[in-house]
């Protein structure tokens, strides 16, 4: 039971105070929060400290974090984030999502089949450049165009100049514009995986929770040129961990938040954009369970999924919960006004900035009636409908000009976007087929039989019958086909006679007319918009707020401290006491087992070990695997989790009086782990030096 | 965080619906609910099995249940429950409850000063003969002095026909009216107590919380003509202990629950009854807590009752944020609402019965304005002013006729007012000052210095002074004063020129005056409405609903099972193994440090062995110590507490899907301790036979 009256003096306190709270913030490396670092922390790190931390620090596109933690390119994530990797290397005889995984020579590490890792080398502020490319006076549709293009000429520019990844990236809903440069890393080898038992021990149920007890842990390899890849930036690693009330910063990549959106956004999301998307993914859910049933294999190859879609519904339901408290809504429209009138004091942007709330608020009129086609007109649920698509619009997009193509086929992104097409992951045709089938008959059921998508995908026939075809008779379950299709040109994809091709031409044209309707409606306004607001905010504010998560680096504060819940206290951390305690308690049942190894090796443990710990830092998903560092950028712990109290940070910061909390893996468990139960001495010697 | 949601769908699910829930109940053993056990568990036990339940179970007069666990007197409780013996019987060089204690042979157990226990031999229905002493028409003063009187008789005729002790309670508020005899050991020695810190691990913080990880346990054996009593009804000792799902019934004493009060009633407890027990207790605890900072021995010898404040307040605040949820007050409003509904279809009754709730309504109108004098005007705070209000109205009393007395000095009673009177239990004038000190200077801010209590106490002097030579001045710490001035008579009390009998005297025409209010506005108002309430009841639903709680035997069934939390499971069990997670994760710091015997023992202890336990039984406050047994009537575990979700309960019954439960020590964790780590053979023995 939380402390609902304490609830209540929170959210009385929040009402109208913009200011950045306690420990509040993902903040960008260019304007970390060295005030409230030296005030509240005593801590003043220098440049030097500040390089290191994000050159040590790592994205995975399979959505998460980690960091190097030796110069030979070893680096740690979650093994929930290297799950996709897992389950791409492992077969019906050898399941490494079960089994885990450690390579005792550098020969046995396992290539992942399609990981890319980036590392953030440079940064530059563009906004100037790319704001004033959009033309006064001019619609958001041309603004919007011209933004694009000068965005493809720096990008372009750029990897002319350094041959790095580049990407201009937007902060602020547009209020910023920065030039990215990420080293890229695609040859990543798996060390050390443990096993899914004890990486999620306690399933869907501990999800969420604390106290926990599981060891998230995965150790990747990064190669180049066939070697171990030289990283002087690593975070050393620390043998004793993270300890009660100290200083750590979280170095990682938080995909999404919503805080500076204005009320009429969080409105839509509430009423009808989180209600939708949980339909999406309950309805993919449903279908991977249904597979899952038919036998052993058959869990095993939708595991991974199932275990993601879970996790998503989970924190959906805890961030709707926060959106539906009214005075959740309360404090928004208190903090719109606040911002509003402050800005009524400077009349001359008032004029310029104050209408763009209203633009927003019209264009989101619109949306809900075009929400259910933007959601169910897609593949998405089979990853051959994935391909099919993507060959079809690459085909057509790149005969066009670098700077007139949808973003994610810009030249600076092709080589991203090719290592993933290619990869050669096993593809399962029957789980491909339940679940776009299943999702098929999601969207009739949703659309109607007349809708445009519909009607496109399935003609007069049945989904299951129209599926059935395409998955069983498309060869793009061939990497050497899809490589043919892919060069072969707009002909070789208009030509195409496989039948998921087929499915995909038909589709396509649908799915353009959405894209463009969605763009002009609200896209555009919403940049237009966006950039307006996010100046009135500057304008007022300064840049005293950390702008929304966008999946690029940032870096969280805070300490490692327990907090109170329900009249009584939970611990800042927990210990393998803990971890048989709650499989004991539970009679070893599902989720609720232990790999082998920990039944039988319980005696050679020290169990006061620490196992996991919550600390206070503002994290959201994304955040994953990140390093969790002291003040010497040790690394102390590894965030992979954070509690219910927390689930609707993505809406608001939430003070740590409230219990919120994220929750990582104590790197003196990882090592106690490695050391008596894992028999992996070459990796604690990589680790410790010893 | 609770999950509201199901809250909700709770409460409209038992709007109007009157019928007894899954589990609920504390039942009299007249009438247990034999046909909810055999329907839902199949249970179907004999008279043998329920008269062996009976009779191995006892109360014990401090406020607690136990039972008897060997032939030769042995029985078992909480350490909390025996907290106030083992305080007595500490001093400042071995305090018991710090230190804890094992008696290795008969000759060491150590006699407890004042406790009585009692086990309930026989009981008869004198309802008809009590309710038809009080003569139609006449008032309700009348009708309450009728009642008094044959009361009076049938307790005077019981003792001298049986010699035991006998005693009329009332049930559903005078409803029904039963004879209780009982069998009073009034020689209990100390056998066993565990450590505080291990009986009380977590301390407040871990009070009503659940995992919990306590070894609330004591063991004590009666005597009777100075040898072990032959208790040839006893629980048999379950070495396995409670384990998931199985069917479990606690036999025990509940102190009080208020679930068939009026609206009225209710309504008052919420808005003045409550807060101001809430102000009483505080200040108390304060007082306490002052004197506690002075020293380690002024801590030990305040610990107990600071304890038992802190104990009463968290539980207080936990019934009364119940009692304050709107749809709570919807619920009981409605269950009236059905009751006179239903009544109104009988309307011969309904005419007698109906005008009830209107009276008590009308009486309780009056409470208010009294409330604060009845609850100020006492001097309960010091052990002292107790013992000498006592005997300044036994004096009063004792000259009247057995049937006119105050209830508590009427002839069944007298036995166990002088034992508790006379009992050798150290003083400590230090505390007792302070304690009375803060207490009329609470009295004079809440009353204000022209009250009649206050002025009768302290006339124009300051409560510090009066108070000070009062309880340095008096004789009243020496029995053998005290025993004087009980057979000394109304003389030697009115001659007295004790300074703390003399501030008693002068108090106690006061205390007298506003009991005769209360008795005249309410109790007897009660009474008579109550009798007409219950009986419309019974008029309505029959014999289904169990009676309010009132400190004698009960008995409640459920079975051992977890529950949901903030989306996660919560075990039925702990384990040692959790004793020392919780332990090592707040680093040792109180109150989750551990005994001496407990750190040192720690590779001794088989740390997968159960230590607490949660099932559903209906249980409150009164049952710490009840014996938790299974189908066979052996002890499977101790009642010692009840989790958060479940401390409203005084109020309704709370469903098990809402994660309502009782918590006990598990037998198996109990053996565990006394085997590996107190080196207690004869115990065991006498407890399994081995």
């Amino acid at each position: 039971m939380k402390k609902i009256s304490t609830l209540l003096v929170l959210f009385s306190f929040l009402i109208s105070t913009p200011a950045a709270f306690a420990d509040e913030g993902m903040w960008t490396f260019d304007n970390p929060p060295l005030k409230q670092w030296k005030e509240r922390y005593n801590f003043e790190p220098t440049k030097e400290w500040l390089d290191n931390v994000r050159l040590a620090s790592v994205r995975l596109n399979d959505g998460g974090s980690g960091g190097f933690v030796s110069p030979n390119g070893l680096l740690v994530t979650n093994q929930h984030v290297a799950a996709g990797q897992l389950q791409k290397l492992s077969t019906k005889e050898n399941d490494l999502t079960k089994n885990g995984f450690y390579a005792r020579s550098r020969g046995e590490e396992l290539k992942a089949p399609d990981l890319e890792v980036n590392v953030l080398v440079s940064f530059e502020n563009v906004t100037e450049r790319v704001q004033s490319a959009a033309q006064a006076g001019g619609s958001d549709k041309a603004a919007s165009e011209q933004r694009k293009a000068v965005i493809a000429q720096i990008e372009k520019e750029s990897i002319e100049k350094t041959g790095l990844k580049s990407d201009v990236v937007s902060f602020y809903s547009g209020g910023e514009y920065w030039l990215y440069r990420h080293k890229k890393y695609t040859d990543i080898r798996l060390v050390f995986a443990a096993e899914e038992q004890i990486a999620f021990f306690g399933g869907d149920y501990d999800n969420f929770t604390f106290p926990r007890h599981d060891l998230d842990v995965t150790f990747l390899r990064a190669y180049e040129n066939g070697q171990p890849a030289k990283t002087p930036n690593f975070f050393k690693w620390s043998e004793t961990g993270a300890t009660d009330g100290e200083f750590v910063v979280a170095s990682g990549s938080p995909g999404s938040t919503a805080r500076l959106l204005t009320v009429a956004q969080l409105a839509y999301q509430r009423d009808v954009g989180n209600p939708l998307q949980k339909q999406v993914w309950t309805a993919r859910l449903n279908a991977l369970e249904s597979y899952s049933k038919l036998g052993a294999e058959q869990a095993r190859q939708a595991g991974g999924a199932m275990r993601s879609f879970s996790n998503s519904l989970k924190r959906l339901t805890g961030q709707q919960d926060g959106l539906l408290m009214p005075r959740m809504f309360a404090k928004k429209e208190a903090e719109e006004k606040t911002l509003k009138d402050e800005l009524a004091k400077k009349p001359a942007l008032q004029k310029i900035y104050a209408p763009a709330w209203e633009q927003i608020s019209v264009a989101y009129g619109g949306l809900p009636a075009m929400a259910k086609r933007l959601a169910f007109s897609n593949l998405a649920a089979a990853r051959l409908g994935t391909i099919a698509l993507q060959l079809v619009r690459y085909s057509a997009e790149i005969k066009k000009p670098n700077d007139r193509r949808y973003d994610e086929f810009r030249d600076s992104r092709l080589e991203s976007f090719k290592f993933g097409l290619l990869s050669p992951a096993p593809i399962y045709p029957e789980l491909e087929e339940t679940a776009l089938t299943a999702w098929l008959a999601e969207g009739v059921k949703t659309l109607g039989a007349n809708d445009p998508f519909v009607k496109a995908a399935l003609g007069d026939a049945d989904a299951a019958e129209v599926v059935k075809r395409a998955v069983r008779e498309t060869k793009l379950k061939d990497v050497a086909f899809r490589k043919s299709l892919l060069e072969g040109g707009a002909d070789a994809i208009a030509n195409s006679t496989d039948p998921m091709i087929m499915l995909a031409r038909r589709v396509e044209p649908i799915i353009r007319e959405l894209r463009a309707l969605n763009e002009e409606k609200i896209l555009n306004v919403e940049s237009s918009a966006g950039e307006k607001i996010a100046k009135a905010r500057f304008a007022v504010y300064g840049r005293t707020i950390a702008p929304d998560a966008n999946f690029n680096l940032r870096i969280s504060y805070g300490k490692v401290k327990g907090y109170e819940e329900d009249t009584t206290l939970v611990p800042y951390k927990t210990t393998f006491f803990g971890l048989y305690d709650r499989a004991e308690s539970f009679g070893e049942k599902p989720p609720y087992d232990l790999p082998v190894r920990y039944k039988n090796g319980r005696d050679k443990l020290d169990l006061s070990t620490p196992l996991n710990f919550v600390y206070t830092a503002d994290t959201i998903g994304g955040n994953s695997g990140s390093p969790v560092i002291n003040r010497s950028a040790e690394l102390v712990g590894l965030n992979f989790d954070s509690n219910i109290q927390k689930l609707s940070n993505r809406y608001w910061y939430i003070e740590e009086n409230e219990g919120s909390r994220a929750v990582a893996v104590h790197s003196a468990g990882i090592l106690e782990a490695l050391r008596k139960l894992y028999d992996a001495p070459e990796l604690v010697r990589e680790l410790t030096g010893k």
